[in-house]
């Protein structure tokens, strides 16, 4: 396994590395939780530029770098930026670059942040580029698995938006380094793609009872109304996918979900032992932090 | 005394919790000043969620936490947060809360601190919720009356819109507990509403000059364009509300204002001793270090 | 030399200042490249006032600050300032300077910035105001200058725009300290105002092609199109003012620009030693270190 530089997809990373990163993360919950000191990241900058909306991938990377002791200097808003007056992408890197020790972007354009990687000198993450990546989610979704349920022999039902969501297509594909057994629970209409489904893993179509009563993990995305022709051809759907507590109450299955949720998890799951949603979000600070400490090390 | 943990409403103080937490704020004022170090929440983060516009609270409780040693994660622009996509505010908060040690929380709905209180394991400070409270801007209050005046036996004039300034309402609240004697000073139209002159305090309604006359402080407050039926009305009335230096020069008394200020104060009165308002300003970052090492200890 | 307490102009600087603080910036480059640890700056705070967009400006501030161990407050967005309520920039500045040891202030008001030394009892930096001057950037470029080709005997083409460019004026008069000579390379209509041309400097009109063989250092600015009577104008102009790469390679002349760029400077320009624009950016951090270093000292 060479040393992680730039983090760009979570295709650039083998089986190991992923491991290696998890394993890594361990040695941060107690820091991310604020309850042990390790400022090793003490005089070093990183430039969050997200020319998106973010709230909490970028608050997680400002938490994961303040807590090890280092600083953060933010893009700012968008009309506030040289971009605003027609400066190349390139050349705002190039700028940011001298000012910092390491770049998060998050950017609309599919391929940025590989593109970024290759023109700067200092070590670029990506945290979303448009239909793109985002590689620490996966990472932090994998390391949520690990942690609440387990990554091997895993069964885990993909519920929801399986068509459009970048976040479960990233997953399914790291899974398959792992050997799960990916249960497909979706409508007709947000299908798997048929490329995902040519990744070697184990699919089984599924509806949501039987996926609840066989697998570990319920991984849960919000479906739009956007991708339905009518509204109440949405609404019929979207409840058919809610996951209520009655339903998995006592039962042994997690229920995850990337965030931010609208209505397809029910408020009343919240209070269950097998919701670990939130938990997710806070796993996203320790795996930053092994990140950010590996690339800028 | 117990602990305090949450700081959502003045009302929840006893008089001894003030008069703790302001002999409190006495150790942060060389702290606050830049003059003293004192890291003593070092690798502590806050997460401030402004909802609504600040300038001076914000940056305030970021330079409390950072001469403190802690460093603050901001929400941001609004357009570019989860519940822009619809997220709750319950879900934003239990998503923050894994990201910080404390949130200090401004929002639009009244009553939305206590129930980020009740659904957060973090304390929470509220920094103004609607029509709601704004503790930290009282306890900023007294501290400059107990150290520009006095707060035993105290006679303050409240000067100006009455009716809508949820400043007062909370500073007479708390001032009822250590028996100050407060003079009224407002327009018939924004008259001091009859559930706060319930409050256990001495009321005595005053014209202006009276006030200045027989008060320790003169507590000024903006008298609003839109309260009045035309802007002829308007004129009239805010101009003898108006303080100005020849009313005050060699007088022992102190005027304060919680800013920003329009023209309810002539700038020439910034150069007499007697205007304490940027002091009052200043006040803010002991009493917030206060809170803030009271809550996170 | 007397001690520098605010920063607003390059004219109250005389050469000797100007020796001293790029002599000074020279301790900041390792610390600045983030391969020396250098806190002195620890325990202080920077408010970062930009009431106009700013991205390299700001954030170069931010880096300077933090890497010298001191911590950033920032207005924010525009509408959430006290301003937007209707308060003076006077007395925003009378409360910002309560919660910090220095400011930054960029302002659309020419006067602005020394208006605010006047006011503040925190040292004033100007990070430019309208029309007027942005000191640190006339500083920058003269340690990029020194650092790239050298202040003594220099000559050095001022390209493009002349007119508008206040980062050409200043730097102008900064270089007249120094007894440059200093080419002037530009169209008709954005020609080096008169009163510019008074200044005890020895100028030489000059053409691209003469000055890229005769000068050591080229200062390209960017023609904007709003200058011009009509698009076909322009572009004919713009373009005869562009430089390439078969222009300037293997020649012992470097380029310069102020940032960001549109097109004035061909792309494959960037991969020659010559291009120093990028550097120039970077060298914006020990100077503001210096600078910062200074006044808060």
């Amino acid at each position: 396994m060479s040393k992680i530089r730039h983090l760009i997809s979570i295709d650039d990373l083998s089986r190991q590395d992923i491991e290696y990163i998890l394993k890594k993360a361990d040695n941060f919950v107690e820091v991310a939780k604020g309850k042990k000191s390790l400022k090793i990241l003490s005089g070093k900058i990183l430039a969050n530029l997200f020319f998106e909306p973010s709230t909490r991938t970028r608050m997680s990377f400002e938490t994961a770098m303040k807590r090890l002791g280092g600083d953060v200097i933010n893009l700012g808003s968008l009309e506030a930026t040289s971009l605003a007056k027609g400066e190349s992408l390139a050349d705002t890197l190039r700028v940011v670059q001298q000012y910092a020790d390491c770049i998060v972007l998050r950017h609309q354009r599919e391929g940025s942040a590989r593109f970024a990687s290759q023109i700067c000198s200092v070590p670029v993450i990506n945290a979303g580029d448009g239909a793109g990546q985002h590689p620490t989610q996966t990472l932090l979704d994998l390391y949520t698995i690990r942690m609440e349920a387990k990554l091997k022999n895993l069964k885990i039902a993909m519920v929801g938006d399986l068509k459009y969501s970048r976040t479960v297509h990233s997953l399914i594909k790291a899974l398959a380094l792992f050997n799960a057994e990916i249960y497909l629970v979706s409508p007709e209409l947000l299908k798997l793609p048929e490329e995902i489904l040519e990744v070697d893993a184990r699919f089984i179509e599924s509806d949501l009872k039987t996926a609840i009563d066989e697998v570990d993990v319920l991984y849960v995305t919000r479906i739009q109304k956007e991708r339905f022709p009518d509204e109440e051809e949405y609404r019929k759907v979207a409840g058919s996918y809610k996951i209520t507590s009655d339903m998995i109450e006592g039962k042994d299955v997690v229920v995850m979900h990337p965030l931010p949720r609208v209505d397809e998890i029910a408020y009343d799951v919240d209070r269950l032992k097998n919701a670990v949603y939130f938990k997710q979000a806070f796993y996203g600070v320790p795996v930053r932090m092994a990140i950010l400490s590996e690339v800028m090390s």
